[in-house]
């Protein structure tokens, strides 16, 4: 079951710009920036309400972003919902026919264990599922 | 000050379709559908957290609903920011720069006052604000 809207990501072409853009739109503050290497991408995180804007900025030119901001210019990348177990949901996700881009969980960024479906079995939206890794 | 999303909308092509597979995929239940007449759509909302997914089918050709699937297909279309004072907002933001679509608010789904910016002041995402309605 998804409990809520953890996030919603946002490819930009330039995060400093596109942080001081949605701080001042939302008059909320960017709490945290994090480089994910292994996404090559670079993540700034701005609170509103329960959920989270997640801005993405490439860090090089094969990353998945530098990829979607090609093709698609900026804009909405993906939605991620907060789940209690990430296994749990995978397995009943699959069963129920979602295709999942990742058969098991990995780490994400905002300390999260995160797994992505295809947006063909979800209308077109690239959906994140993700659980709070327990330190 | 946006207060929390309050939704996020998602152009889809089959409105009845969306909801079955946006309740499979959440394990939530769709509490709500409302054609509004003067945007051409019907909605479906399915709540999550503090949070609602809004799925949009548009109702005749002339719908923007209709143009966004025939130019981008099915997939994110808005988020919207719950606001205290939608007038208030609306002006603070004009000052600020950004580009609304509307200069004052006005009726939408869900007993919603809303407003459009222009995604071009908005990293190329389409951002409504709503307040909602007192009877």
């Amino acid at each position: 079951m998804f409990n809520k809207v953890e996030h919603v990501g946002i490819a930009v072409k330039n995060l400093e710009e596109a942080i001081n853009e949605f701080e001042l739109l939302s008059e909320q503050k960017c709490y945290k920036t994090e480089v994910v290497e292994s996404e090559s991408v670079k993540t700034a995180f701005i609170q509103i309400g329960e959920s989270k804007i997640e801005l993405l900025e490439a860090t090089n030119n094969s990353s998945p972003i530098a990829k979607f901001l090609e093709k698609k210019g900026p804009g909405f990348h993906h939605i991620a919902f907060d789940v209690y177990n990430i296994e749990d949901e995978i397995s009943r996700l699959k069963k129920n026919g979602f295709i999942l881009i990742h058969e098991s969980s990995k780490f994400g960024a905002d300390n999260k264990k995160i797994a992505f479906l295809h947006p063909k079995s979800t209308s077109g939206v690239l959906v994140e599922i993700c659980q709070e890794r327990k330190e």
